[in-house]
């Protein structure tokens, strides 16, 4: 079974903890992240999430990353569970990062 | 000052409700979904997620619904809160959806 | 049958001008958008694309906006054609816009 | 400089290849896909795009692959041409894959 708890770094160096998973599926943890769209110092990040607790361990998730630390954006990511042909896990991701629009005028670029 | 807390209704019917947000900006809550990809019979779904809490009420937030009642999918918004011209609360937000791939060269078309 | 030729106007007040069709489905056109990420002053800019062409009226279509003459981006659209309640014809469509990186450690915030 | 005439191929063994770009940017070419969504045979399918034409080599780019010969669905490619430590061109793209709705009620779920 996928167990998200645990060390998982990505393609960029980004690298994430996710704290235990309760048996609703829900977790928390700290996401650092490599990169940044800001000029302020990155700083570890806050992260709440879910899990489907499927017993063929290829579960779906998503979870939400509070840039408050260092930034007023925040980013969503949303994958699955998937255990690759060496026989390790791996994480596939599609992510939104929504920064902070001064006004609704310029809500149609915010989200990337 | 933007509140998530209460009752949010989207353009295509689908009703959120968002218990109490914390000093962390943490929340959970229920979604209500008005449509569904699926066959099987749509059911409330837990959501969790993280504000910011600026002083401005236009925090950007971002949250996770499991459709594990009813789905093995995953959904996430990431969005701002927003005064609009009528002095009126919205929410402006975008979304992926994560649908179980039963195997990973099917990941590609997995989120849409 | 949904023909694209002629005049659209979205939500965000962005002008489209879409000319012939030809037999193949392809179309060039000039696209007056009224939003953009950059300072230069918006200039009229060419697209082209390519649509079904589909008897129930209801095609798939999609085009590139090359915005060259005020920016070094580039913008996709994909969509399909609608009869709306009151008969009118309306594009749904989502996009994605390309800014330039300067390297590739910075690709990964480019598309928004 | 880059230039994308020529042939290309993806991490998923997707291959295309670009005809000539002419003085304004715009070139036609053939997207040979090796994934699909539906369950016809695959073709060779026409594609019709722009990129900029900028001296450093590191233009954007955009094009729209009509799957018309297997498919009522319409595919949009955006994204950069790089040079990678090795000295090789790479293109970085992203892409939206709109699939034919049956209603309006049902657009939001049509792309991905």
């Amino acid at each position: 079974q996928c167990n998200l708890t645990g060390l998982w770094e990505n393609d960029l160096g980004s690298k994430m903890h996710v704290f235990e998973v309760d048996s609703e599926g829900n977790f928390s943890g700290e996401y650092h992240t490599s990169v940044s769209s800001t000029a302020k110092p990155i700083q570890p990040s806050p992260l709440v999430g879910s899990q489907h607790l499927d017993k063929d361990g290829q579960c779906t998730f998503g979870f939400t990353v509070n840039w408050k630390k260092f930034s007023d954006s925040t980013a969503v990511f949303v994958g699955q569970c998937f255990t690759d042909d060496k026989g390790d896990e791996v994480l596939k991701t599609s992510w939104l990062l929504r920064e902070k629009a001064d006004a609704l005028p310029n809500d149609w670029k915010a989200t990337r």
